[in-house]
């Protein structure tokens, strides 16, 4: 241990109790990596990890950053599949899940406040209890915080009717690089006094400051809503019946698009026949005093496309959408997989599916693909047998080290890992070349940060960089990732 | 002329053909001020206007303020009512609205790219072919740019349900003070690669950089609305009828509040009866596919509350939401009245506009309020009878020099300007001490810069400033408004 490191472990110590404070081995181990491939990742052990209960010990901790010089990485559940938690050499992590607190529930104003650690779904059952629900609801709903979706400007599946999480954020109480704890923003729906701050830190992935309040829209909680499944032949025609639907001006609360091979996995693990019924699945839930109404304009579109349509009340449509928010696939050991977050103008859909197909045949990768397909946002899986290479889950020697290091299996390992990235590479080209981004709601990170010149001109990296200048100079907050 | 306004002069004529170059005095003059209050304001005719055509003009004009150091005061229809589009001394004028294309209008994908002098209404008019409409309707929507709405976030009737301007602003063109183009943000519903610059624009006033394109989120037109005027005995009832609807879970697209003083100034200019049928009328307005079970819930829900409720179909109601729209009185010469623009938390309607009208009393100045009930932004107009003081519209001395060069009426001036202004101070302060904001959707501008203290920390305002100095450090667009 370095006399710096030793320094400020010490410096720490004497700042937080035993029970705010960890240098457990295990804890440290947790606490370095997020969900996000690891494969471009140089995964380093955290000094310590704090753990916040109020604001005041977020700029306590700020400080002594501040004053010592080490980087804070901030971090809520962890569950960020794109790196924006992974930790960099010598950083603290700042873990903010024990600020949990509903500090506010105004039913009548359909606002709450919260603090960061609160978790989506506790918001939401708390929510529920005046007729309301907190509207973006990423996969991870049921374990990831307020404070992350805010740092990732998360969206989910009801994004394309209800918006993504900036567009539920009203104001912010956040802790700035020096220590200063600011609040940005309105308790108000409209507001329009000075520069949009909140906006801007809503999906900084905490570069720009900590997150400590969280002032949040709430949205009618529907008494009734109707779930539609759609069984088609053809990709081709479940990508038309989408754009029916539009066209019909139905807006669904959920519009999800299922590949046969994402089909084919559900009913591996859940025993079910899907994939015998069709080959491309559309899951659409319709909400609101209008749910029935709508709900019957859909099925006579999709009929009427030749799709098998599930008929009013189907409790397996229900059982669908459930499925379909837990399909992500973390349990399946047997490959390795990058599972992308696209976005393209949704007319180009099937375009776009044809177009990362052939990618795939090409690079012998296989794909599935999911899409929140009403807002156009395409979650295509590409993944290789983990036989073919190494397995990279947990902490490991970055890929170069490997390269050096591995024995004759190594032309193998790069073989695999390089036709996986080459696809991955070839998706996210294709998808800005259709006049769509790199990422629709899962963050930069540090993963994707490869991938972001692509998207930004030099000119717009430029005044990032100097925005994040003016927050964090010294660049100490979640430093490495978000941009470039 | 003084030499280095001449040589400005020689510079743009040398720049900018006889087309797209004014320096006629009453080009100059009707340039010089917007549709804000003026008595705050010292009121400079620009050097010159220019009209561009194209990004190209924008970024030769602005190159030229970064080489000879002229102010660029940039400009749409000059709708703004806060004093937003003002010029300031030696400034030269961008007029956008030759910027008048719709670029693209992808109806498939629900989106359109337009240039920011196409006028609101004529881009919901290119929509409506397309069953579609671009949703934030300001009152100003028949005249004001999409440019200006983007400067000022530019709210309307129909946030609640759809959102102000940000919510419905995708990705956007714009020239930094450098004369650089970058184009930010993204084609898609969803997206978060790198920070919200596009957010960070909305609503700047034109203070960052010069937006000269904008792709904006379409939404679906409603093909059945339904229309609900409801007079209530009391304030109190109405403002309980509309916490009420958002209790029955319904989402108005629409739901203004008049108070009994708007009612009688619409009767006096339309020749209504609107007075005699009660204190306050709430006029709500339903869309989308529910919107005939929506309506009968809402006139269940009021008419329980006592309201004398339209009937379904009622042709009346519709023709006063349209009233309701032009409901500014600009046409009133007999008094010089101040608009405001306040929000607070909606439960807090009543409360409010109880202490404006004790604030109002008071002060002896009148007062009227309409208010956008549904999201809490209030628009309550104060008023001295113009026979007390000077005549403010149009250019004029400034504030310091009518007091110092008037007769004997100065003291009766000062008085009622004094009792106009102690009012608004009260009005602005009231509703920050209920958690509100000062503006809801008109902007600061130059008239609400004396309140931005209220309502932003130091803290706040100094990180504003850093950002604007990182935008446009020489401050040549559009300065001294929007932060301070």
């Amino acid at each position: 241990m370095s006399a710096s490191v030793h320094h400020v472990l010490t410096v720490l110590r004497d700042s937080f109790t035993h029970h705010a404070l960890s240098t457990e081995a295990g804890e440290l181990e947790s606490h370095a990596v997020d969900k996000g491939p690891l494969e471009h990742w140089q995964v380093h052990a955290p000094l310590a990890v704090v753990f916040a209960e109020s604001a005041q010990d977020v700029q306590k901790l700020v400080r002594l950053s501040a004053e010592h010089g080490f980087p804070v990485i901030t971090r809520g559940a962890g569950t960020s599949v794109s790196g924006g938690a992974n930790t960099t050499a010598g950083s603290v992590v700042l873990n903010l899940t024990r600020m949990n607190r509903i500090l506010a529930m105004r039913a009548e104003d359909e606002v709450a406040v919260v603090e960061p650690g609160v978790i989506n779904a506790d918001l939401n059952t708390a929510a529920a209890e005046h007729g309301l629900m907190y509207a973006p609801d990423p996969a991870s709903y049921r374990t990831s915080t307020i404070g992350g979706n805010v740092a990732t400007n998360a969206g989910g599946l009801r994004c394309a009717k209800y918006g993504v999480t900036r567009d539920s954020v009203l104001a912010l109480d956040v802790v700035l690089a020096d220590g200063t704890l600011i609040h940005t923003g309105q308790a108000t729906f409209k507001g329009v006094a000075g520069y949009d701050l909140t906006s801007l830190f809503v999906g900084s992935e905490g570069t720009l400051g900590i997150v400590v309040g969280v002032t949040v829209r709430l949205r009618h909680l529907s008494r009734h809503t109707e779930t539609i499944a759609a069984f088609f032949g053809e990709l081709t025609t479940a990508a038309q019946g989408v754009l029916d639907i539009g066209r019909a001006r139905v807006q669904p609360a959920i519009t999800e698009l299922l590949d046969h091979r994402t089909m084919l996995a559900l009913d591996e693990a859940q025993g079910s026949d899907l994939a015998q019924r069709g080959n491309t699945l559309l899951l659409i839930q319709t909400d609101g005093h209008g749910a029935s109404i709508e709900a019957e304009i859909i099925r006579k579109v999709l009929s009427g496309l030749g799709a098998e349509v599930s008929a009013p009340g189907s409790t397996e449509s229900e059982r669908l959408i459930e499925l379909r928010r837990h399909a992500r696939g973390d349990g399946i050991v047997t490959e390795v997989r990058v599972g992308e977050d696209v976005a393209v103008p949704r007319s180009r859909l099937v375009d776009y599916i044809r177009a990362i197909e052939d990618l795939a045949e090409e690079h012998q990768v296989q794909l599935k693909v999911v899409a929140h397909a009403g807002d156009g946002n395409l979650h295509p899986t590409f993944s290789v047998p983990s036989s073919e290479i190494e397995p990279l889950a947990g902490p490991e020697p970055s890929a170069q080290d490997r390269e050096s290091d591995d024995d004759g299996a190594s032309s193998q390992t790069v073989s695999a890992l390089s036709r996986l990235h080459a696809a991955l590479d070839g998706s996210v080209r294709i998808a800005l070349e259709m006049g769509g981004t790199i990422t629709g709601e899962h963050g930069i990170g540090t993963y994707k940060l490869r991938w972001l010149s692509w998207e930004q001109s030099a000119e717009v990296i430029e005044l990032q960089r100097s925005i994040k200048n003016v927050f964090d100079p010294d660049h100490r907050l979640n430093p490495g990732r978000a941009i470039l």
